[in-house]
């Protein structure tokens, strides 16, 4: 009844390539993958006649990857966003209930669209956080069992999520180039701003900005995404 | 006995300069700012004589700060970083005894080679998460409810640190200047290097970075340093 493709994204033409004259009539086919306007590209042109496709894509995961690192609660209370485009409507509708069943919310929106929205909350930020890990191991003044011993909150953070599989992240970046290439050109832009208020001493403008990315954490907490996220305090206490 | 200055970098020279008339003789002055440099230049010259002054760093926190939040398990097994200089070798001990009184480890080394690892595994990851969060939240084409819907792992860590006091952190960049902006400068040119990389469509460079990094976190796991940090899968399968 449904094919659900769990490849990394570079491996989803050659898969649907071998699968695709095995397909039963009735059968859907749905996806995982991080991006979505290059697996559409990858998989359309082989879809038998009257097969639908319904791009999917749960927000869902840690570092860990492969069938040994899922747990039973891993889609609760996650969004899945679907990307029907001119799929039949009975088809979306049922996959949405299986991503409802398994505990997801489930959203709707076009293919170019959810590629920005995950190159700001998803893409840039792991391609910053290899960045940020592999200048800590290149530096010869300090050394790797440094950079472990007093690794705090914040870098801490960032080997986390430097860890994710290298060939899953590598085909997200080759195959949602243009909105990564997009987002990183603006980060480094607001970057280098920062950097110059901190060589010449502007801690107005600092604290500003500071002050102003709390906001959007609010919001988080407050939206409830982030149930996952450690609060050291709270749950060290409510334990004892 | 012991004098805690335990208030943002760019307090302290204030702070030290209105306790100084008041300290008894015997009594040793710390502080647990993140910075240790500046914290020496602005403490050190309003020191009474015989007052012994031992800089102190205890690498643990979360987002929240001020007295509420802290909880009785904060410093466990958590690394504090003592930067002794010249200080009377009794009061560095009787200081090393109070830290690891309260579970923590405890390390010393100068205040300028305390300053870069900080600048590597805290300041600069720290200035980045800013930087992110910032950049989403100036994306017209993204709404900030979009980013706060869909920020799954990866964003989600940037949010929480750039949630912290901004106080604070302006004071941290603004005293840790050198160090910052040379890590800073390194991550800008591996970051044109991987954003060049994607550009070209070279996905042995990015694979290659992205497997290297992995090797630091194996390093941080096995030597117990990510206690704290959520492993989804584990912890929820012992739950059950």
């Amino acid at each position: 009844d449904l094919i659900v493709l769990a490849v990394p994204v570079g491996a989803m033409d050659q898969v649907m390539r071998d699968i695709a004259p095995h397909l039963a009539p009735g059968t859907t086919v749905t996806d995982v993958g991080s991006v979505k306007q290059a697996v559409i590209e990858a998989v359309v042109p082989h879809l038998p006649e009257g097969i639908p496709f319904v791009p999917a894509h749960p927000l869902a995961g840690t570092e860990h990857s492969g069938p040994r690192s899922g747990f039973a609660g891993l889609f609760d209370n996650k969004w899945c966003i679907l990307v029907p485009g001119e799929a039949p409507r009975d088809a979306v509708d049922r996959l949405a209930e299986l991503w409802r069943g398994m505990g997801s919310n489930v959203d709707e929106m076009d293919a170019d669209h959810h590629d920005l929205v995950l190159a700001v909350t998803s893409h840039t930020p792991h391609l910053i956080a290899y960045t940020m890990v592999g200048v800590a191991d290149d530096l010869r003044r300090v050394t790797d069992s440094e950079v472990i011993k007093y690794s705090a909150a914040g870098f801490r953070d960032f080997t986390r999520i430097a860890a994710s599989d290298p060939t899953m992240w590598r085909d997200v970046f080759l195959t949602n180039k243009d909105a990564t290439l997009e987002i990183l050109g603006r980060f480094t832009e607001e970057l280098f701003a920062l950097q110059r208020a901190i060589r010449m001493g502007d801690g107005d403008l600092l604290h500003d900005y500071f002050t102003r990315t709390r906001t959007i954490r609010r919001g988080i907490i407050e939206a409830g995404q982030d149930t996952d996220a450690p609060d050291f305090g709270r749950v060290k206490v409510a334990k004892r």
